[in-house]
């Protein structure tokens, strides 16, 4: 079972140092120390056991580290950098494991682009040796670069010469559309497995900055100074611990405080039950900051995220996940109000930018999403967003027969207008309204208001409200529909249809350059027997199939 | 040998008629007409063969009939419209035969959506029986659909329920991008084998108007009437006829009137040798009309979309496309300026057009791009919009030693910055600099001036610019490294650097949807021996492998 808890204390492959406003994440990868067995992390290749600690400290440092303007990540070891993600666990590895390890790893490197660009957290990286694959993937992650200057170091993405698959990880998007590198210049540096050094690589804009190996930390102290001061985060404030999750794991369940997650196995479902504050939440800073990590916006997306990365690693059978919820509207309404409210304060921005990360990990989920709205539900605001995630919703119109729970309601709050957007820079109710901003007016004049299934729909927010007498058999149905498709159809198609209107890197990364890894990742030239990913490292030439398709 | 050339005289398929300003299109698909054996054409479904004539028409009504403003497709058999493309087809294709196919049809329908556009042809699509799969799809390019609302006939896209594949030729994107159906409700009719009648199917904004059986003609011509009303095409005017292409075909060489390409085998390359204008081209609308398909920037469009269309799908191992050309470049700036400042004939309007959707069709070409600019080349205006199209270009600087050829010269004119835009919506200089617009001033206050390789690596218009010393050697190496690559890892690198920037539907479809499709195409789920689109039509239930990737 693959576990995503971590601690700096427990870290293997990585040093956390904090230096008054700058933070240093220094790369030193264990050889031994791969997540599963058959490899050698040589030269700070990496697997998923690194990056799990990778995106540990980058929540770490938002939360726990107010004071941090500027993280440097660099490499602790002599004259190596990274040399990318590690091939030789590429190679054994499933298809479904690697698709899986790459989409988490950008998501955590987009996690990174957010912190720049949105927390008050400015990344730079320090390149002390050669940045291979991966390893200029996760610098292109960060605002500036500064690659040592010493006729050898170079920056390289060699998976298409060296490897018949692409520098998924990013790499090509970012070259192209976040350093606009030209793209001639691009082909070229992409086709040469040995990579760019020194005045080439700053003049093509693949660096931002060079300094010789004697000024390197100087360089970086300078810089990341100048990133830091910039920072709009506070001095001498405390962080928040973010502890260890709660949670209990059978083999039909997973549970948290506010997340449970039942698994239906012959059904092949997994079904989740949300659940709002147990009461009122705090409301102005001091208190939010004295819950910590208990306060329910931030518990709650901390228990999500968690489940959501287990059930993606190690449930893959369960297809579709139901997503429930219960609980008090007005105290989900009260908690999204409070971070609206300490907008300015930057813990409660924290909160609400991690929310929206946890929801856009969902949205690229393979996994079909059905929102069940019923009587007892609690689909407010911040929790409304995830009936907005869904690929379907049905909310019951009315209630249950023989029973006195009351009709089911919805209701938006400016959480849903605004802080929590997609990947393509939409949120959920723009992205469903594309063709009419009118629509969503509608909704948002009926801020704060408990909608019922008829006005709900009428409003466009759910996709069938059936009654009483139908509810049973027409989600029945539906989900087991669902189940029989083919799993590949469902992803790709799901991965169509949830992000239309504009396109972001992002948005870009997780359609354009995903999906042709994934292809790549199919193909015979990489993966076959004789494929360039499996012959790697023993000497033999891949015999490609030279046929274009 | 795939053969694209053909003529209305000649359709197997489609039926072509005429009637003052509407044109109709009457789809009637001969069950034993498929261009390979080993299956029935039946219900109106689709093979290559089909779409050759589909392309054929919409060009002709394009060219030779200046008087048509709106064309009517529908189907010519009773209470079928399209069963979209053939399953057993499909199902016996190689990968790649089915990736070219639908790269084809898309190109087709992205035609279609062109002529609607820019061409002053709209086209709409009466639907006059059960539309399923790429049959809706095709109706999708149109600006109006009209469904017959018998209580039976529906539109479906019953691809991911049936088959395990996608509906893959731009349906996804067209129903959320361009109908922008809601994706809850996109989600629902996609998975909905049996599709959609009546009502529903207009509430949901899948077509655009509902017609009885009995009124369904009346509703089509009075729809196409209003449709034709707003053309901005000429009326009485006098269209010019397409006629065959001549050309050579040889186990070497392909030659046209104005292209060339000679095949190396063992080098897996393809040199194409362009040529511009025999002579000064003719300036005024009534010369152009005059000059008909003899007229150069149409003949070298036509044959360049041929050559392109030959080589990828009778080609498939010839992977690298090297793009030379010669000729006199102020002949190309007077044919350029001809087109332009004639951009209010409708013939010259149309062949800028068409040379626009050349050029696209370069563009998502699966085949690595590298121009080479010698003496006595010729990138000039259009001619030049080949290099930008190229993955890389090599200009020499200065003449090869012994030779009085002068040094190679390149020259912008009015056609590079703005009527050629690629499919992301840009021009390739613009997509070329997308973080500085001053770079395409600079450029454009070139327009005219005949350019030496140091200005031209100056300004960014060639990637490298060895000298005759170092000529021969950078270019072999760099035609031999990119014919030792995976050609798969090639054809996805280039998928992602080519289209910088913004996205269109047009580049949604060629990116996001064609990526996954082509995943999709690849995966044991669709066309293993088990999978579904293996076993369609025999009666067993494919066995998924029920991981989620």
């Amino acid at each position: 079972m693959i576990e995503f808890s971590t601690h700096p204390d427990h870290y293997k492959h990585w040093q956390l140092s904090i230096d008054d406003r700058v933070a240093t994440l220094a790369l030193d990868v264990r050889e031994d120390g791969g997540i599963e067995p058959g490899y050698d992390l040589k030269l700070n290749s990496y697997d998923l056991g690194v990056d799990i600690e990778l995106y540990d400290a980058v929540q770490r440092l938002r939360f726990e580290h107010p004071d941090v303007g500027a993280v440097i990540i660099t490499s602790a070891k002599d004259r190596v950098f990274c040399a990318g993600a590690n091939i030789s666990m590429l190679a054994q590895s499933a298809h479904g494991a690697k698709v899986n390890f790459c989409k988490f790893t950008n998501e955590t490197r987009n996690g990174i682009e957010d912190a720049s660009a949105h927390s008050g957290q400015r990344y730079l990286c320090v390149i002390n040796g050669t940045a291979a694959g991966g390893g200029y993937e996760l610098a292109l992650a960060t605002d500036h670069i500064i690659l040592v200057d010493d006729g050898a170091s170079a920056v390289s993405l060699p998976e298409v010469p060296l490897l018949a698959v692409l520098p998924g990880t990013g790499g090509l998007t970012r070259v192209v559309d976040k350093r606009h590198v030209r793209r001639d210049r691009a082909d070229f540096f992409c086709t040469t497995g040995e990579g760019m050094r020194g005045k080439r690589a700053l003049e093509w804009d693949l660096v931002d900055e060079l300094a010789p190996r004697s000024r390197l930390t100087e360089a970086a102290g300078t810089r990341a100074a100048a990133l830091a001061a910039q920072t709009d985060r506070p001095t001498g404030a405390q962080g928040i611990s973010l502890t260890p999750l709660q949670r209990d794991i059978g083999d039909g369940e997973i549970a948290y405080r506010h997340v449970t997650v039942t698994f239906d196995r012959a059904g092949r479902t997994a079904t989740f039950r949300l659940r709002g504050p147990d009461g009122p939440p705090p409301q102005d800073a001091a208190a939010i900051h004295a819950e910590g990590d208990r306060f329910w916006p931030l518990a709650f997306a901390r228990e999500l995220d968690d489940a959501i990365l287990h059930l993606r690693f190690n449930e893959p059978e369960l297809g579709t996940w139901i997503l429930t919820t219960s609980g008090d509207g007005d105290h989900v309404a009260a908690a999204d109000s409070a971070l609206l409210a300490n907008g300015s304060d930057w813990l409660a921005r924290e909160i609400t930018l991690y929310f929206k990360r946890t929801l856009k990990r969902l949205d690229v989920s393979s996994r079909s999403l059905i929102a069940l709205i019923e009587p007892g539900s609690c689909f407010t605001g911040s929790l409304l967003e995830l009936a907005l995630a869904a690929d379907r919703s049905y909310m019951l119109d009315g209630a249950f027969e023989g029973s006195n729970v009351a009709p089911a309601t919805v209701r938006p709050t400016a959480m849903n207008f605004g802080p929590l957007p997609m990947c393509n820079g939409l949120t959920r109710l723009e992205s469903r309204f594309l063709n009419d901003s009118s629509k969503v007016a509608e909704i948002e004049a009926e801020t704060g208001n408990d909608l019922d299934a008829k006005a709900a729909e009428e409003l466009g927010l759910v996709t069938f409200i059936p009654d009483d007498i139908d509810w049973e058999d027409e989600v029945r149905i539906a989900i087991e529909a669902r189940a029989s498709f083919s799993p590949d159809a469902l992803t790709a198609m799901e991965a169509n249809l949830r992000f239309a209107g504009p396109e972001t890197i992002e948005s870009k990364i997780f359609a354009r350059l995903t999906a042709w890894q994934n292809w790549v990742f199919q193909r015979p030239n990489a993966v076959g027997e004789g494929g360039a990913l499996k012959l790697y490292g023993t000497g033999k030439q891949p015999d490609f199939d030279r046929k274009r398709v």
